[in-house]
Order: structure tokens, then C-alpha cells, then sequence
């Protein structure tokens, strides 16, 4: 990744039981942290939407021939709406990769996916086709998936935009910006 | 100012003719750009309660001890909602700047708070009181208004806080933070 190249981390905010939907918040930072812009869209909650509206938030954005890497916070966005990160690449024509500071528990996803969807089959075939690899980083490891990128790559990247502990700017600051949108201020969680 | 030193930066967003208020946000900026917090609350859009808003946000933060210095864009939000630094910082006991890259244009804002205002004097008086200096930076000026601290303090603290172009950090992602909630992406002004 070239220096100050453009990474947009992406998170949701938290929900309530019962919310239709939920707040997410796309960070432009060029590495590793300085802030070019804020873009939002909104997911269901627990839906299917969110590969494409993804798509539509980043095509609708003016920085989008600037950004380089999409840089989401986990698999799914507002509950188990799955990201497809093949196709959102496909879509973009930009890498992605998901980044999480907790190893997935993949028995209780499948679990849960099974029990709670009439479609859960399909969404964990989504999440097994992503993978999913422990990258170490100076703090703790994170884990990864890739599309458009290959993990070393993507974990080059990470490190250039991570300033303290694990977790990349990009996705520390959609964190904080989603989750002060929802509750009026970010608990943080460095 | 210490080195790190906590500042929260303080914008509206942007609003449209009619709404009775419009959100203002504030980011926590360790020096000079790392981004520690965000919160928000709501003003009058032109109403007289932009100091006890912005007094209850700061009080409610869980960051309210950390924070060395509050940098507001301009000296009034949601419009002509006046901030009475001088009360604010009596309040919170935390120093007061407001910054604005354009020079005011005294002349027009007088005019506008007599014409559209019962208490368009009272407001002048709050602006008048607080002054305005010119502050050179490495790009172009500022004008500031000071409380709670000196002007080359608040100059020395402005210059800490700065990346690129003249305007500091906690006030520039404010505003881009601001002004995405509004309209789902930040034009950004730099």
C-alpha cells in the first residue's frame, strides 16, 4: 500500500432489540490517521442488505477513486446482516478485508444462523467461503478476511494505518463516530 | 499546553430553513490528531441555549477531566445560537477558544441580529465582550476569541493541534463529523 493511500473503515452502530434498522459510518483516513471524510448509510438489522448498500455508500462517495482498501469491522454489520466481500469487491473493483479483535466462536454462529434464519445455510456458505486468518500485529492478533487482496497485503496495510494497539485507525474511528451517532457519545473500546 | 494534551472540538452541522434544531458534535483529539472521542447534543437553530447545551454535553462526558481546552468553529452554532465563552468556561471550568477561518464581517452580523432579533443587542453584547484577534499560522490566519486563557496560549495550543492547513484538528474532523450525521457525507473544507 503507498504511503497516505485512502482506507475507508467502516463499522455499525449498536442497536436495540426490536430497531428495523441500524446506523453505519464509512471513515476516509489516510494513513495511518489523518481524517479526510465521513460517509453513513443505514442496514436491516439482521437483514441481507448490506453488501449492497456498502456498493451504493461508497459509489455515491466522492473520494471513491481515491480509496484503496475497505476496511470492515467484522463479517456482518447491524446483528448478521453478512458482508459478501467477494462480491463488494466485484462491485467496487476495491479490496476489502474484515477485521476483528475477538476469534469468531464458529460453532455458536453456525448455531445461531442456522437456528434463527430460514436462510442461515446461505449466510454461513458466505462466511466459510471468506475464511478467515489470525494476522499477528504488535499488540494483540487480529483475525482477517480478504477479497481482492491477498492477507499479507492486507496485513501491511493494517500496520500502516494501526497507531496504538491492534485495532487500524480506519475502523477505531468508524467505531467511535458510529457509536457516539447512536448514544450521543463512543464508550471507545481501546 | 502538554504534550497529548486533551482537546474537544465543537461544530453544528449543517441545517435547513425551518428545523428547530440541528446537531453539534464533538470530537476528543489527543495532540495533535489522535482521536479518542466523540459526542453530541442539539441547539436551537438561533436560539439563546448553545452554552447550557454545550456545558451538559462536556459535564456528561466520561472524558470531562481529561479535557484541557474546548475549540468551538466560530463563535455561535445552528446560527446565530450565541456561545457565551465567558459562562461556558465558568461553567466547566475548562479554557474556551473559538476559531473561524474567515474574518467576520462585524458590520453584517450587526445588522442581522437587530433586524431578526428581540434580543439582537443583548447577543451583540456576548460577541462584543469576547473580542477577536488575529492569530498568524502556518497557512492562513485565524480569528479567535479567547476565555480562560491568553491569546498566545490559545495561539501555542491551536499550533499543536494543527496537521495541515491552518485549521486544528479537533475542529476540522468536527466539522467533517458534523456535517456526515447531517447529510450522510462530509464535503470537508480544507
Amino acid at each position: 500500500m503507498k504511503a497516505q493511500a485512502r482506507v475507508l473503515g467502516i463499522d455499525d452502530a449498536p442497536f436495540r432489540f426490536g430497531d428495523a434498522e441500524t446506523e453505519v459510518v464509512g471513515v476516509l483516513v489516510r494513513a495511518p490517521n489523518y481524517v479526510e471524510g465521513v460517509m453513513t448509510t443505514r442496514v436491516a438489522v439482521d437483514g441481507r442488505d448490506a453488501t449492497p448498500r456498502l456498493a451504493a455508500m461508497v459509489r455515491r462517495s466522492r473520494f471513491r477513486e481515491a480509496i484503496v482498501l475497505l476496511m470492515i469491522d467484522g463479517a456482518a454489520l447491524g446483528g448478521f446482516n453478512v458482508v459478501d466481500i467477494q462480491a463488494l469487491h466485484e462491485e467496487t473493483r476495491i479490496p476489502v478485508v474484515t477485521v476483528t479483535r475477538r476469534e469468531p466462536d464458529q460453532a455458536s454462529i453456525e448455531r445461531a444462523l442456522r437456528a434463527r434464519f430460514e436462510d442461515g445455510e446461505e449466510r454461513l456458505a458466505v462466511l466459510r467461503r471468506q475464511g478467515l486468518t489470525e494476522v499477528p500485529t504488535a499488540h494483540k492478533p487480529l483475525w482477517v478476511s480478504c477479497a481482492g487482496i491477498g492477507v499479507r497485503e492486507a496485513s501491511a496495510a493494517i500496520r500502516a494505518c494501526t497507531v496504538r494497539g491492534a485495532l487500524p485507525e480506519p475502523v477505531r474511528i468508524a467505531h467511535i463516530v458510529a457509536t457516539a451517532i447512536k448514544r450521543g457519545e463512543s464508550r471507545g473500546r481501546a
